[in-house]
């Protein structure tokens, strides 16, 4: 807990609280050997920060949830844009087998598909096992044949959060999320851009990377 | 912020630090109005949680790095044993075929492969793609002859962190981590029993729930 520097009495008091809750202040300033007004200042940093939890008449609680409200709204502060990562696209001609040795190559678990510059389909692993496994002509079948398409494609705008990627993916049991911008044609029709990844290999990075700091 | 509960003046001076970083007491104190010793309880507080940084004769910074510590030291005492998921196991006879059947019915990416109940492989979805691509007999190929073996296998032992298994993940650029229970034989020989796995899966399911506290 030295993160937030606490001095060596506060932590006393912390693992006193912990151990013995509830307790009132007498009883910590008893167990220190010191007097409540000398420990008034530390009880309020401790509770200020969400460390301990005071209940009129009762006493101090340990509560360790602050930490954990902190790192939440951390990750809810996090843009996508802050982590996206370099999308895998083919186009809609690009044959199966093609999709496959450029899945390889690039070592990824999800393909994006783009029709004239736009979004229009995912393959994943998944569906390039069923495919293999059936007896299709691969060399000559077009990897739209066998895409996920528009309205069941799972996305992300700009301005979502780490969390609210992470919530999609595992609310929609899928792999990764195409980070888009929407764009409004003249004809009225809404397109997708596709500007970057989201995958669960990002948000393993991102713990990685909070984990390091 | 509203996690350490702050109050309403203590996020007006951290954003007036973060706006105009370094910058004096007596500089904020005259932005908002108040006498440095009015401030000088909320100047400690924020100093002490980290979220500002004092350097004398030259005023005060501002410091996102503690709520990265906080959660930096919460992944790393977050152990594997507290969020491992139940891993897919088959035995090393089991044919590639009903392997990839069950990698279907279990919806996972990788399955474990036992031999007399210990860990002898792991199979990916990458390696079912290439041998369905091959012009293999996939319903008479036992799974042992495409799986990746010890010792090419990574894993995590119960008194690792998720911290850790998250960096072996990207580090190896793997899918998922089986949870081994090291048992050594009579004859002296190491063996592992699956305990668990974890997989990126996993580690997105904790940011979600990190996220949700």
């Amino acid at each position: 807990m030295d993160f937030i520097q606490l001095t060596k009495r506060q932590l006393e008091i912390m693992d006193i609280v912990k151990a013995e809750q509830p307790i009132t202040s007498e009883h910590i300033a008893e167990k220190i050997n010191l007097t409540r007004a000398t420990l008034r200042p530390d009880l309020t940093i401790l509770t200020m920060i969400g460390i301990l939890e005071a209940r009129p008449k009762v006493g101090y609680f340990y509560s360790g949830k602050s930490l954990l409200s902190v790192m939440g709204s951390f990750i809810k502060n996090m843009s996508v844009m802050e982590v996206k990562s370099k999308p895998v696209i083919v186009s809609e001609e690009n044959t199966v087998y093609d999709s496959i040795v450029t899945m390889f190559l690039e070592d990824t678990g999800n393909i994006y598909v783009q029709n004239k510059g736009y979004l229009s389909g995912i393959v994943s692993r998944k569906d390039f096992i069923k495919v293999t496994l059936g007896n299709h002509d691969i060399k000559n079948l077009p990897v739209a044949m066998i895409m996920t398409r528009m309205p069941n494609i799972v996305y992300v705008e700009s301005n979502e959060s780490v969390y609210d990627a992470a919530v999609k993916i595992i609310h929609h049991e899928i792999d990764s999320l195409p980070v888009v911008e929407k764009i409004v044609l003249d004809d009225k029709s809404e397109n997708m851009k596709i500007i970057g990844k989201i995958s669960k290999t990002t948000i393993t990075k991102v713990m990685v990377r909070i984990g390091n700091e």
